[in-house]
């Protein structure tokens, strides 16, 4: 019935859920009056950017008043930065696979307390491109791990738990459909590929360590292309892997730069 | 002689090294002059608490003014902050063993175009505590793993390359030492136990997800306090495997919230 999927039987025993990193509380915040209408999540690293985001949609949908403005929900944190725009939600998650975790966990149980139906989230932002031009945007269906695998290794405690990181087909779809009135941004759909690390994860050159060869490295990025992976970034397994277990329809499209 | 160690042949070959998530260069800034003389590095995860200690230290150091004027370094960018208070730099890295990664390749990198020499780094910041009392401060003997190994797993390329993350055993004790003219703050050596994940990582059982019983928990916790972990968090590994292979004198300082 289209409601956020929370698979802790432990949450409904407890008086109070305190969202820590959000510092939003059950009890210290109407949490569905604040968000009971909310249908769309866009998800980001920056929170400076997230908010640009936010007062961008202001004025895309209209709404009163010019945008600039809008307060951030958890001014009390410095965790993650969040606004709202109408029914769009904006939230910065980090960077990272642990940073973007902590943010999902607290805004699927914010979802699941404000009674939130039909939410679609999508993560915006940059990545790096795989034999792609400059400026693209790539829409991704499948989230994949550093063996070109379409898994999320998760340790819990110290068990490790494969979940899956199917995104939405059909949202991938729609995405790449509202693209084609966008004439700006060559757009594709693509495998992306999720590291836990920005410079030897990623083969880069500039780190302070680099214990791989130039060769090493051309022939991983080769192999990563060849499986169908047209960007890098550092947190779409896990977004994938809990918006899939939790029911939200979700999605991300990450923009290229240079 | 006291260098930090940069182990990437790549690097003295760059035109221009460009500290993109500091926003700070090797062409754009003076890197000798702005940091040449830091000794000291504070890491911590939150940007507010940063500035906060970059003031107190402003204060204890009886440097001139009051403090409350400290500028952030890297304002152009939102991803780290970075205050100054004389020879001591205090930088928050946010959450999570990704987000450190970026920020210590960078400001190692930063340290070596700087030229510093003998530089001590510290993490602080607060952590949870396993068997020890509320308001207690741990001090890092050695980071482990979700297995309680002292090891640091690095996916380099689809390599997995695995790390010591013994910390400076003179600096843990050094800081022991310190710690006894502060009376209010129990203060213990000890293992640090560093996680991927806040919820399922660390058996809390209020995330969204929880895949594990209440038993399973508990028989985890007390293998870990048996293994002599004492505290957890999400960075110490990452964090020793970084500073031993680039000689940087490290030690993990953390504070035990309730």
């Amino acid at each position: 019935t289209g409601l956020v999927l929370v698979k802790n039987p432990h949450l409904d025993l407890m008086e109070e859920d305190i969202l820590y990193h959000l510092d939003l509380g059950t009890k210290t915040h109407n949490l569905p009056a604040m968000f009971g209408d909310i249908k769309f999540v866009c998800v980001g690293g920056s929170p400076n950017r997230m908010r640009a985001f936010a007062q961008f949609m202001h004025q895309e949908l209209g709404l009163a008043g010019d945008g600039e403005d809008v307060a951030d929900i958890c001014a009390g944190s410095d965790r993650y930065a969040m606004y709202r725009a109408g029914p769009v939600l904006s939230i910065s998650h980090g960077m990272g696979i642990p940073s973007i975790s902590i943010m999902l966990h607290e805004l699927i149980k914010l979802l699941h307390h404000a009674k939130c139906r039909d939410v679609t989230i999508i993560r915006i932002g940059t990545s790096g491109g795989l034999g792609i031009e400059a400026g693209s945007v790539v829409i991704t269906d499948t989230a994949v791990d550093s063996s070109f695998q379409p898994r999320f290794e998760q340790v819990v405690l110290d068990d490790v738990v494969v979940r899956s990181t199917e995104l939405d087909k059909g949202l991938a779809e729609e995405l790449l459909a509202c693209s084609r009135e966008i004439p700006d941004f060559p757009t594709l759909i693509g495998h992306t590929m999720c590291t836990y690390d920005f410079y030897e994860g990623q083969g880069r050159l500039d780190g302070a360590l680099c214990s791989f060869s130039s060769e090493k490295k051309l022939e991983y990025l080769r192999r990563a292309y060849d499986a169908g992976v047209r960007n890098i970034e550092m947190e779409s397994t896990a977004f994938a892997a809990l918006c899939g277990l939790c029911g939200l329809k979700g999605e991300s499209c990450r923009f290229h730069l240079l």
